[in-house]
């Protein structure tokens, strides 16, 4: 018997014909109902959604849509005063709005459901009466339509009104945005589609866009576009612009590219939309090829954070192993982009893996773009900040309330509010627990619907019991994720007794046929590891970094001693950190206390007493000079909340006494 | 009784007034005859700069002065190819323009005459009759004189066109550009001097290029202009831009900031303006602002090859101690503009260590830049790459044989060409040598001239003949500097027996009634020196260097065994390379035969068995799986001339066994 799919409310919804292997449930079935995310979401829904509006009035992005309808002014694009211009500034809203169509689903709120109107009437109002839709060039380069594809983000801005407009439909029912997003893509599909133009936007989006059209409208017209456009990719029609064409992954075809390239988030967002069309069409070599550029991508140009993207310049992945801390871009939408392709993936395969990276991407690639407050957020997380600051980079120093380029904030909003999504799936057999958190569930299996309560205080310790509430009579299945970071946990079954995990295992399973109020525990164990790097990761090379569940930890100069400094601490090898409540940061928050080491200040290089200045090297260290010295480490994802001075993930280790690393090698002297 | 300057024939030429300690020699009296130097000026004379003038006339740079002075056709601007316009063109050819006078000064070239020609009839004709001169704006943006001082480099376009003319005067007596710039400087003069307008422009250079005006022509004008220039900075007038107000050195004032900042060249050619202006003064208070800098940014933001300049996105120096080897910019341009500062610093001071910083950087920062052959060029000057290459960045993977901005080619032209006045020194008590190179040199001393060969293999070895062949009778100082890097020296003066330097000294000091025939001899002990980075160095931690004198060297691809990848090898402490020539890559060169060691290539970090993906981490050596290998080490500024490949500065070291360094210390296995 096939099951229906209870509740569309979800960003991705695979079509009944598509080739995915797990089935979504929607938002409103999976309700976070304590614990860690609680927090989180209360925040983004009661904070920073509500100030992002303000933010988006403020920067102009709602009056440039009145001024597409006909209204007079100046168009803002906010860049200008920075002598660049941005002509994406749409889907800022786009993205906010589908932030409180989510949220609106999971209940109502009367503010946030007058600010959307007002946008959605503003939306409404711009759009021409062909369907066309872009404020920048109605207003600033009218004519100009589909001309500048390379830069003008045209289709990028419309995929974001597509999946706002989704987002209404399927957490709401409110088809007003839908309206405005199925003429967009007609008009699109009357330019770009079968028999006219083939081409494909600088920054890819709208094609994962028009697969969820179609599975929104049964309309197979968007399919078609958004493989059309797949296809269509890697063949150099963009340009080279000036960062060469892998710049926008438009170098090779999207089945044939070996690994990811360019740009990170076009990378990820391109990937996505492949992933979508791939299970659609039931194209295993396109699936493949996004899988064989993942594993490689997560291989060798992840950050220990999930932080995606090593360069500044263009924003780009860098080469492999190309992972400095200081200068890691890891922009916080690469992040939340890595976490929709990992989704798609563990939604088309199955495989725990994708959902390691998760939540691994979440705790510390996302969240960490976030104040604790809600308020102000990162653009770039870089996973190190030396005691001086980036000051004459705006943006990259301290979070920020806005930026002038302002994909993540919204973007933030969106991924929160979408994130009990990523938590579960059901299928006839049974549900499947992905992410460890505080929930209800609502699941519809095979002969019924099972309810479950999920509770845990998840990061901060891995126990987990899973209740059931209701449940069908006949046998279901009960999927528990293995974190990848977990080397030994235990499970017990209702009625049986306590069972240590086979070493490897990454799932725990228990077929059953569940009466209500049975409760199965999971005891995941939560060390503090101290992980060393990949020796091909120059950046890092001699340091360790702590971790403790699914958590990154790092250390800043407020948790030093008075007078101490960051550049002088070293770990000590085979000193364990232990754990340390933490209310001052966070009510539950876990922090850890170090034993480490002090290296006294060293003069820079010189070569004699007189003090020649020489560049910074040959320092000749003081081997008596290390005192040992407690000091504390923070969740990285809470850095940067009290004052803003150095920190870093990776620390030097100290060496062992006497193994003759400190020796004075230079040669020349003897 | 003073003594008259024998020549001008030199970039610098204080004036009788300044506060100068040293007094340059001119180019003509400063004459290469042998050795390592005689190559690498006649490759610059012979390929170099030839090619430069064809590369000029293919780029449109010759063309753009037709069209100023009224022909029809398009403006080449070659960044609108890569969405860029470069107003700054006109620069490239008064760098080669300079260059030019410089060789024909050294003597005639009839090829190189006649293009010279044809480029100096090409700028009279250009002019305006109100002096005016900028191909930019008087083709593209007529009406737009200084309108757009933050990026329209006006100023800096006439500052090398000032430079220019000066080489030409002062090398070869033709004033035909000196009339040009004179009537430039005026017209500048006329909208920004005393009483007009206070404005500085957003690249630096028409400072220094305005002192040496002054320097040549007694116009005292000029060198209040510059000095207007250089105090009106730092005062915000070029407001903030992309990159902040540091990124052109206008967020504090030039006698106040107290580290570099910004843009690298930039600061370096302003520093270049400030000393310049401070010596004419007798400006201490300025003067000493440059020192600090200096010495800060020496001692905090120097590559071991004398490279400046961390970031790719702005051009910026980084923060104190970011260094990384992979990404470094390192343009050359900016070690170009680091000697030109050091040999300001060092006339205006006499301190030993701008030599040093001379030596460093123009072997290890400079040449690096054109390939051996002499035609092509790096923009970026990277310590690291990995086999990967930056495929996607055009201009920053290989050497090229021009840029779309092409700044650098140039101006090493200029540089190589004015090599020679970098050697020595003369005063009214006798001769400095600065640098080691096989030469002839007259310079006038008190009572007459003194004429000295020198007879040198170095880079190779440490070994200087200094040998008298004019003098007069009364007795003068012969000075050698002894290099920073050296350890222990030893000198023969005439007659007298081999004497051990004191560890530390910096100078070798002869005085007596020179006689013709005599001969003094320098001996520079040049073992292999393993250089470690200050510990503040993270990018590098683990990491050794080699040196040997005052060659930084590196590993290729090319010199490590079939199979063996790069990352793969760790240098074995305490085993010292030995040197070994390279006549396969340049007749006299001198390589080195490295025991190193060779990890087994370890899989990337994987939790289980079933090759679970995560981020790079935790992979697990084996202790085992090292083998001893022997490989190569060629001179850094020698790289990339073979294959291009694989290459590092810094290389890892391996850790002595039985430290414990490779346990598995991820505690939540234990």
């Amino acid at each position: 018997m096939a099951i229906e799919v209870p509740t569309r409310a979800a960003v991705v919804v695979p079509s009944a014909a598509a080739t995915s292997v797990l089935t979504p449930l929607g938002g409103p079935n999976v309700r976070v109902s304590g614990g860690f995310w609680e927090e989180r979401l209360r925040t983004n829904r009661e904070r920073t959604i509500p100030r992002g509006f303000d933010q988006l009035r403020a920067a102009g992005n709602l009056a440039n849509f009145s001024l597409a309808a006909g209204a007079t002014g100046r168009y803002r694009a906010l860049g200008e005063e920075i002598g660049l211009v941005f002509p994406f500034l749409d889907t800022d809203l786009y993205k906010w709005l589908e932030a409180a169509a989510w949220e609106l689903g999971r209940g109502p709120e009367r503010a946030l459901a007058l600010a959307a109107d007002e946008a959605i009437v503003l939306v409404v109002n711009a759009q021409r009466a062909d369907g066309y839709l872009n404020t920048f060039v109605q207003v600033v380069a009218p004519g100009r339509e589909y001309q500048d594809l390379a830069w003008g983000h045209e289709l990028y801005c419309f995929g974001h009104l597509i999946q706002a407009a989704i987002a209404w439909q399927r957490a709401l029912g409110d088809e007003r945005l839908l309206d405005v997003a199925i003429r967009a893509a007609d008009a699109v599909d009357r330019e770009l589609g079968p028999g006219r133009r083939l081409a494909v936007d600088g920054h890819p989006e709208i094609e994962m866009a028009l697969v969820e059209l179609f599975r929104t409208t049964g309309e197979r017209r968007y399919l078609e576009l958004a493989a059309r456009m797949i296809e269509a990719r890697g063949e150099g029609r963009l340009g080279s612009g000036r960062f060469g064409s892998a710049y926008w992954q438009d170098h090779a075809p999207v089945r044939d590219a070996p690994t990811v390239a360019g740009h990170a988030v076009r990378q990820l967002y391109l990937d996505c939309g492949a992933v979508d069309v791939a299970t659609e069409l039931g194209d295993a070599g396109l699936l493949d090829a996004v899988v064989r550029r993942w594993k490689d991508m997560v291989a060798t140009r992840m950050y220990l954070t999930g932080g995606l993207g090593s360069r500044h310049g263009d924003e780009s992945f860098g080469d492999p192993f190309e992972l400095p801390p200081d200068r890691a871009y890891a922009e916080t939408c690469a992040a939340i982009g890595s976490v929709m392709l990992a989704w798609r993936l563990l939604l088309a395969t199955g495989d725990r893996t994708y959902a390691d990276v998760i939540e691994r991407t979440t705790f510390n690639g996302v969240l960490p773009g976030t104040s604790l407050d809600g308020l102000s957020f990162f653009y770039v997380n870089a996973l190190q900040r030396r005691t001086e600051r980036a000051a004459n980079k705006p943006g990259h120093g301290e979070r920020e309330p806005w930026f002038a380029c302002a994909c993540c904030p919204p973007n933030v909003m969106r991924f929160v509010s979408s994130w009990p999504q990523y938590l579960a799936t059901a299928d006839d057999g049974g549900v499947q627990l992905h992410q460890y958190a505080t929930t209800e569930i609502d699941a519809p299996v095979a002969g019924g619907t099972v309810r479950l309560a999920t509770e845990t205080a998840y990061p901060w310790d891995g126990n987990l019991r899973v209740t059931v509430l209701e449940a069908p009579e006949r046998p279901w299945t009960l999927s528990i994720r293995v974190p990848g970071w977990c080397r030994t946990a235990a499970v017990r079954a209702p009625g049986g007794e306590r069972v240590q995990l086979e070493p490897g295992s990454r799932d725990i399973t228990e077929t059953r046929s569940w009466r209500p109020g049975e409760s199965l525990t999971v005891e995941l164990d939560m060390p503090v590891r101290v992980t060393e790097p990949d020796p091909r990761i120059d950046a890092v090379r001699g340091c360790v970094a702590l971790e403790r569940g699914p958590l990154v930890y790092c250390i800043e100069t407020a948790d030093l001693p008075d007078g101490v400094q960051l550049e002088e601490i070293e770990l000590e090898p085979g000193v364990a950190p232990v754990t340390l409540p933490r209310p001052d940061i966070a009510g539950s928050l876990v922090g850890l206390a170090v034993h480490a080491r002090r290296r006294r200040d060293r003069r820079t290089g010189v070569r004699d007493e007189g003090g020649a200045s020489e560049p910074a090297r040959t320092a000749k260290p003081d081997q008596a000079a290390e005192a040992p010295v407690e000091i504390g480490a923070v969740p990285y994802f809470a850095w940067a909340n009290r004052s803003v001075d150095a920190m870093r993930v990776w620390i030097p280790r100290s060496s062992p006494a006497g193994d003759g690393r400190r020796d004075d090698e230079d040669h020349d002297r003897g």
